[in-house]
């Protein structure tokens, strides 16, 4: 692909399998050289091998008296405005400033990301980093205005349990915390999650078919629709952060009328 | 209360916040005093205090061959029917079988729970105790059938947000992979959340009435009626797993078709 069709970009991808050899670490290290043979600059945050600390607690932050109640909230806002986060935190922050686009690659743990995952969010994406007041209001613009976001995530269940009548919720519900409260919170444009379903036996075939489909989809990081979801700064909600009566399109129900 | 009125029951408490003087951590000390107080068992598990490990790896499989490829679903499998889980899994495991209830106390970090709870159930909640071949069919019957589960959360953000149109999503659904993935899945009755709002800065008036609305909670504990989900085998789905056409209430959308 020459720098014409599609410039050079700067994507983070952020994996999350204890197991290197597992089909989801083969899907991120496809990922990684996909993107880099289509001339792009990748870095990884592979938190297993990182062995990436997943809990938030004082020792994130290194002047923070232990005798001291620690204010979550209160204390990574200091600690990020003063630069004075634990150094691998800071570390993961540089990788999402730097970054045009961020992938998380991980399999679905009880319908959310396994924790190590989500420990990698509760930690980076700080208050003065990723929310509050020192960084753009959330919802459209937000902290990370102007980047993308791809989940890309393997399931051990079958499709038709994850589709708009399934009994483990729609995929775009169950993903909707990271999807819409993640991503779209701090002004990430989310794409359609990417998943690989009946991953517990999966045929090499189907394997085979799953990497060719995310090469289509890595090969459209910057020029697929998002979802598009509503700013809250766009007329849509009042101001208590309802939607206005009437504003969704018609038959839109549930979380979806959160979608234009 | 007498023992005609509320007999004695057994309930374990999950507790996530790293400090012990945050308004979490103190509903969390309230529950377990009001439910002594009552004449209940109580055992608690507080996370950070026990420096819970969140993250799934192989060192939860003693028995685990470092140099063989880690599949987290066979090894828990074969590391639970053999009782061979790390020592620290295998005594949350007896919790959870000793309790009638479960009560998960937690802050709300970015719609979801902290990832040390998060990380309570990928470790504890194995294939081959929680789900899988081994345990009763999940959603109704499940491997935790009879017993209750309470979730209590402090949230940040004002309940506005978190109604029906709010932006956030409605509670019931940023909560759906817990309440339904989670307990559902694994048999377990749930029960309206009980959620603190607007937590940032809550005045001590508030705070004395959402620990009143709490005791009355947790005083209904085994006697509130749960959440009515659907069970798998109760005919209201198809073999995929799908909601058969038309079953769900009048008027119900989004996640709610699978409440009855």
């Amino acid at each position: 692909m020459t720098e014409a069709t599609q410039p050079q970009k700067k994507i983070l991808v952020v994996s999350a399998h204890p197991e290197p050899r597992s089909l989801n670490a083969t899907l991120a290290a496809f990922a990684v050289a996909h993107l880099r043979a289509a001339g792009h600059q990748v870095r990884v945050s592979d938190l297993h091998a990182m062995k990436w600390k997943a809990t938030v607690d004082a020792d994130d932050f290194p002047d923070h008296p232990a005798d001291r109640h620690l204010d979550v909230l209160a204390a990574h806002e200091q600690a990020t405005l003063a630069g004075r986060l634990a150094p691998d935190i800071a570390a993961e922050q540089d990788k999402v400033r730097w970054a045009d686009a961020v992938i998380l690659q991980f399999p679905m743990w009880w319908f959310s990301m396994p924790a190590i995952l989500k420990g990698w969010i509760d930690r980076v994406f700080t208050n003065g980093f990723a929310h509050g007041p020192a960084v753009p209001p959330p919802y459209s613009e937000g902290a990370f205005g102007g980047r993308r976001a791809l989940v890309s995530v393997t399931i051990g269940a079958r499709e038709s349990a994850f589709s708009d009548r399934g009994i483990h919720g729609r995929l775009a519900d169950v993903l909707h915390p990271l999807q819409h409260g993640v991503f779209w919170f701090t002004g990430m444009a989310p794409l359609e999650p990417f998943a690989v379903y009946g991953t517990v036996d999966l045929p090499a075939q189907r394997f085979a078919a799953a990497e060719r489909e995310f090469a289509r989809r890595l090969d459209r990081l910057f020029t697929d629709e998002p979802v598009p979801y509503r700013p809250l700064g766009g007329g849509d909600y009042d101001r208590d952060m309802r939607l206005l009566p009437g504003v969704e399109a018609p038959g839109a129900s549930g979380l979806d009328i959160h979608v234009r």
